[in-house]
Order: C-alpha cells, then structure tokens, then sequence
C-alpha cells in the first residue's frame, strides 16, 4: 500500500506485527491514534514503556506482578495447599475469573513442546517440583490444554512428582456446558461417554 | 477481568480503546508485546511517538504526509487538473491502490453531518472551492461514500463549485465486478437498470 508518509508506514508497520492485526487493521488503528489528543497517545505508550519496564513475574508462582510476590501468592484467604499448574498467565486469569478456585497457581511459562525446541529445563518445572517438596502441598491440579503438547508436559509432570502425600488431579473434560449433543466433536462425545458419572455426583453442583 | 497487576490493567485498558479491540484481544496484543525485546517494544512505542509528533498535512490537499506538501501534489508526473475529492487520507490510498487515477486530492476530512454537527465550515471545503478558483481545474472527480453524508456534502459541494470550465463527476455506481445478481441489494440493483450503459461502453476497459 503507498502510504506517502514515511512516519505513517513505519507505525502501521510495527501494529501490523501485532498477532491477528494485518496492515489494513494496522492502518484504522494508527489513524484512529492519529486523531486523539496528544496526551492520550501518550498515555497510549507510557502504559505500555512502563508495563515492559516494571513488570515483575512472582518469584513463587510465575505469575505477572507488579510486586516480587503476586496478589494470589501474597494472600491469606487462599488455600496454600493447593497448586494449580497452568500454562502462562492468561490461563491464571481465565480461571480467576470463573471465582472458582481458591488455591495457588503454577504458571509453567510454556508446554514441553520438541518440535519447538522446548524442553522441560525452559519451563519452570524444576521450581514447581521444589516447591511441592517443600511447602506443605495436598493437591497439583493440571489445568493444561488438551492438546500433544499439554499431554506430554502432563505425563512428563506426573512422573516428576511421585510424592506419596500429594493428590494430583486434572481439569474435568467433556461436553461443554450449554452445549448441544449433535455439535460435540466425535472425541470429546466418544471420551464423555466412556468416562461417564453417576448422576447423583452432577447434582451438588 | 482480574489482572493482578495495575501495570498489565492500565495497558490492557489502553489497548481496548482502540476501535474493535475488545478486552480479550488488548490483553493477547499486551501480553504478545511483553514477550518482545524490550528493543522492539521500543521500536513500537517510537514509531508512534514519532508520527504523532512529526506528521504534517499537505497545505496543498490536506493528505498525511511527511513535508508541507505531499508526494502527490510535489510530482510532476501527475495530472494537475484533475482534483479527486475525498473524505479522509484512508480513501487517497485506497484510490492510490488502484493505480487507475493520476491526478491531484483533496481531503475534506470528514463529511457535512448535522446529527453529529459538523457543518461545512468544520471541512476543508474553503479551500476546495479557492483552489478550484485559482489552479488550472479541469474536472473535479467526487469519490464519497454513498450515504446520507457523502450525498449532502456532494450536493453542497456542487452549487459551491459552479464554475462553468469545470467538469463535475462522480464515481460509476452499480453492481461490483465479480457481484452476482442476486446477492445485490435492491437498490443498487435498482439503480443499475435505470442507469444502465451502452455494451460498447464497457469494451475498451
């Protein structure tokens, strides 16, 4: 696209990097900056200098923080005998949002993933398996996407953390809530059906 | 949502300001810019510091651009008779993409609208009819959405410019190349029985 302005490409070139941004989209959002107030484009780009500046990432859990400890970590209402292991902090926040968990988190940074080249040393793995020796741990609960990579981290978790004291446990899989028979996937409908519960264990919920 | 970092929120919030960017997609563009070198980071937030800053309206046409007058207006290669008047820089590109118009713009930055009160005199409509005045005009090209505005402005704009040497004209209307017929809305369809054109016409195109 010709952009007659040098300043004007260079900017949507570097929104156009953005994930699921593409040049077009890159151009309203530039152009939409364009006609704010000087001091809300610079609002704009303070908040994100000092969020890359002064973003910490908690030194139990992984987490993003503002502080050496994370709010989660830091409070006295949570279970501390609980760990949730997720994959990175995105997944802390979805689960914070359902307001249905009350333990800590362990936020892996990543899956075990060769075709990446990612190793278990460049996942905080070896942190996580400290921290269950050390701290008074009743349960890891494995919140890991269901896919080959989230499968290999979890068979590889599992093996790591043969303490007999602790009950490890994974998310519940199947039909979604809401959701309608004839649309589930053919391994998810398949799955739901072989690992199938006693009715009376849905009512208390 | 709850971020557990004020840092992470205040970027998060500042992204979803920008048009059709909701909450979730602010947080996956932040947390992708975290995951960055604080260099390229850099690189993003100066871009913009540096068009805001720098960027100049041509005197000329009222286009982005870099110096007082822009690329368009300063070449000599293009046909200066020929102005094409548009709403805003995003429809000089637009047009430029198309590589079929080699005359000057003009950008009126915006569209006279009473319901939002902008009237004739918040548009760059003075100094379409001046130029029309006192540069050699041949023909002035409307390019403006078919809406409510584009036709009010276009009708305002043609009893300003009654200047006997000019030609006056407007974009072809009608069924898109590759349209089907009966995917066509109504009107449009309508429009293009009753302004149909000779066959010859369309031949040497």
């Amino acid at each position: 696209m010709n952009f007659s302005s040098k300043l004007l490409e260079n900017a949507v070139s570097e929104f156009g990097k953005l994930p699921g941004i593409g040049q077009k989209t890159a151009l309203r959002l530039v152009l939409h900056l364009l006609n704010q107030d000087d001091k809300d484009v610079e609002r704009f780009t303070e908040s994100l200098t000092l969020l890359k500046n002064n973003i910490k990432f908690c030194r139990k859990c992984h987490h993003l923080s503002d502080a050496d400890y994370c709010e989660i970590c830091s409070s006295t209402k949570r279970n501390q005998k609980l760990i949730c292991v997720v994959e990175d902090s995105r997944d802390v926040m979805a689960i914070e949002n359902t307001q249905q968990y009350n333990g800590l988190y362990h936020v892996l940074n990543g899956l075990i993933s060769p075709m990446d080249g990612v190793g278990p040393a460049d996942l905080t793995i070896n942190h996580l398996v400290q921290r269950v020796n050390e701290e008074e741990v009743d349960e890891v609960i494995f919140a890991l996407s269901a896919t080959m990579e989230g499968d290999t981290t979890l068979f590889y978790l599992h093996k790591k953390l043969q303490n007999p004291g602790v009950k490890i446990s994974t998310l519940a899989r199947g039909i979604a809530f809401g959701g309608e028979i004839e649309y589930a996937d053919e391994l998810t409908l398949g799955r739901s059906i072989t690992t199938r519960v006693p009715y009376e264990n849905t009512l208390n919920r």
